[in-house]
């Protein structure tokens, strides 16, 4: 229960804050240095007033810094893309009605364990955390510390949530990075439901190399680290369930956070995620379904999330070279350090807790849609479009194949067991396939 | 018989020259602006003597000069790669012992078709060429038209002689460039020895776009345009041939010309190409097959072609986060401008009359192997490796993906039919698969 009730104070304590967004994707905003400064007695959390409090500039940062903020941004994301999810603890108790209609739901004793209590909390995961329990009980009210737990929970129960209806299991691999940190694969191969499931944690810190400072300094910014040395760490959970039924669609998500330690010890910080739907076929419902539920989870934090994150999704998932949107959206953000870190990691909990209802339901009311070789061979068609998306755009997978030593296998874990290339294949008009299509081509609000 | 007399003319008229091969995958020989100073009487045909005449700096030009000639070559290739491929007409008519032990092999009357017979050739083609046949016959003589009807003889050489042992049937689609130019895409998909095969011809031309113009002045090089244009021409033949039987390699192949104007009406040109094999299991036999015909192809010109072309294309063909290259190799080479435009045409019509001895005999001896289930999923999880290189490294791919008005569908026609990614998949040790691995992480001499 402590989750919920420090947030909500939390928020009472910060609701003159605005959130800062700062990236690529939102470059039609500008810089806006100055928009950014704290706005007292203006409420963050202002659901239903309509009024956006968000910056999309940096407050008091120069351009040069906004640079150096993204590369590290895009290296962390690489580094984290090795990395794959689920819910936290508990989820199942919050049915989804209520997320749906409450703004704030309030949590029944019991149902969310206490942050700090980390060896019990450690008991249900996949594995034992990559940081050391011992350090993790040591620094548990750290951030870094906090979100170690919340990826590891959300890994554990997207999982159990897929071996539950997939009937079989996930295959859990720990692994190490010589430079600092490592991660926790699970992928369930050639299930029963799921052609490929992979839920991926990983936690990597050290220092940045000199190539990064020097590219920082090219752009103007010199970063100054203790003794030349910039301590970072990021992390990350994120999945990619690519189902055999094509009735059931693949899903994606992400949600990962960067810590940089300065020379003067400060530490500059932010997160990133985002969950993604990509269908075969349109089914309205479902789509309504996912989008709703993201809404929610996002209306409970502030009433612009929703709008501008699923604005950003449908950007960032484009296949330009196709003219198609990879999928029909979520949310997606990055770079997220404002109002407050409280209130941004309670919203990024809100976010990886909305994974299993966003997403079970629908496998549950597909799991025994039949269907025909046309349809397989028209999701295969469409699996060759998201290899098409996660090996020619997707930065993280673009840094992570690009960066020495990392886990190529967790990388391109994302990509699905089978996938098909046909030269000129365009539905005919009036088939559901045609009508898929044009749904990515011109992305739709769902709720 | 024009072709060979007119060929031999001009070697003997040009045996002073040196080869000039820019490109960053011959970076490490440095630029020796000065190197290429002609040679009078040194034999560019030097067989034998072991001594390499040809430099990897540029002749009189500036560095500036070549980031921009790197720039046009990315670019024409990228055009270009939405090409595919064949050999020269009558090709058949040259035993492959013949070539591989004649120096300067003697044709027979009536085996190749003068070069000038525009129409009569053009009757043998998949489809009337890209350019207008009256215009064609109007400057006959020209390098442009040369290597069109080269390109289009190579196409339909390779297509008949790929149906002939298939049994199917090529589906031809000609397509026009808005801009200018436009090609011939021959696809068979799900034939009976063949999952997916294109040989695609592109002859684009127009204007270098004003941000082309502004990159290379940003890079220190004023290029001096008519009336601020700067006319190119860009073509080229290239072919994926993906089968169905594991036995039976991919073959790759592409050849291509360049040629831009300046302000003065001088021209720049510049030819590139390469075939390079991708078995699922190593045979030796076929690899010594292949490479010695390459080989022998190279070694009528120059006695370190192959040797530094092989080389090149080992570099090129490397899935750098894999640790491995795409398959067995070949030949590679680009921007090769010297000794003349007479020799290097010769150099790239022996190289496309090759693609046939190459690789059909190796098609005709493992027809019919049998194969198991294993070696089939074996074979899918190559494929997904030709996806990750054609996607993350290729560079006509990825700036074909990166240019408005591409045709996307030529250009990743290169995409197998299907393809496989699984989870940590490793070979055990001492298996078939293992061996491929091992050619892959080390490449060999096959010759």
């Amino acid at each position: 229960m402590a989750t919920f009730v420090l947030c909500q104070t939390a928020r009472a304590a910060t609701r003159r804050s605005t959130a800062h967004v700062r990236s690529g994707a939102c470059s039609g905003h500008g810089s806006g240095a100055l928009q950014c400064a704290v706005l007292p007695g203006t409420g963050w959390f202002t659901r239903g007033t309509g009024v956006r409090l968000m910056s999309h500039g940096t407050a008091g940062k120069s351009a040069a810094s906004r640079v150096w903020r993204r590369a590290l941004t895009l290296s962390g994301a690489a580094v984290v893309s090795a990395a794959v999810a689920g819910l936290v603890a508990n989820t199942s108790h919050f049915p989804r009605a209520e997320m749906a209609t409450s703004i704030v739901p309030v949590p029944q004793e019991g149902d969310i364990p206490q942050e700090g209590d980390i060896l019990k909390r450690c008991k249900g995961f996949m594995s034992p955390p990559v940081t050391d329990v011992n350090v993790l009980q040591r620094r548990k009210d750290e951030m870094r510390t906090r979100m170690e737990m919340l990826i590891m929970e959300t890994q554990a129960e997207f999982c159990k949530a897929l071996e539950e209806v997939d009937g079989g299991k996930f295959k859990v691999d720990r692994w190490e990075r010589k430079e600092g940190g490592g991660g926790i694969s699970c992928v369930m191969q050639d299930g029963n439901a799921f052609e490929k499931a992979g839920v991926n944690v990983s936690v990597v810190s050290g220092n940045l190399t000199e190539e990064a400072a020097r590219q920082m300094r090219s752009r103007g910014k010199v970063l100054k680290g203790k003794d030349g040395k910039l301590p970072f760490v990021a992390m990350g959970v994120s999945s990619v369930i690519h189902p055999k039924n094509p009735h059931i669609p693949t899903v994606h998500f992400n949600y990962r956070y960067f810590e940089v330690e300065e020379e003067d010890g400060s530490k500059q910080w932010w997160f990133g995620g985002g969950t993604d739907l990509t269908p075969v076929y349109v089914n309205k419902e479902d789509a309504f379904h996912f989008h709703k539920t993201l809404k929610d989870a996002c209306d409970k934090h502030h009433s612009q999330h929703y709008t501008d994150f699923k604005k950003w999704c449908d950007r960032y998932f484009y296949i330009r070279h196709r003219g198609e949107t990879r999928g029909l959206g979520g949310i997606f953000f990055d770079d997220l350090d404002s109002p407050s870190q409280e209130e941004v990691f309670s919203f990024v909990k809100s976010c990886a807790r909305t994974v299993v209802p966003c997403y079970l339901p629908i496998v549950r009311k597909h799991m025994n849609d039949s269907f025909t070789q046309e349809e397989k061979d028209w999701q295969q068609v469409r699996r060759g479009r998201y290899v098409e998306f996660n090996l020619v755009y997707d930065r993280g997978v673009k840094f992570g194949l690009a960066t020495p030593g990392s886990r190529i296998e967790s990388i391109l874990m994302s990509l699905p067991l089978t996938a098909r290339w046909e030269y000129m294949h365009e539905p005919a008009k009036g088939t559901r396939e045609a009508e898929m299509l044009e749904v990515l081509r011109n992305p739709r609000e769902w709720v």
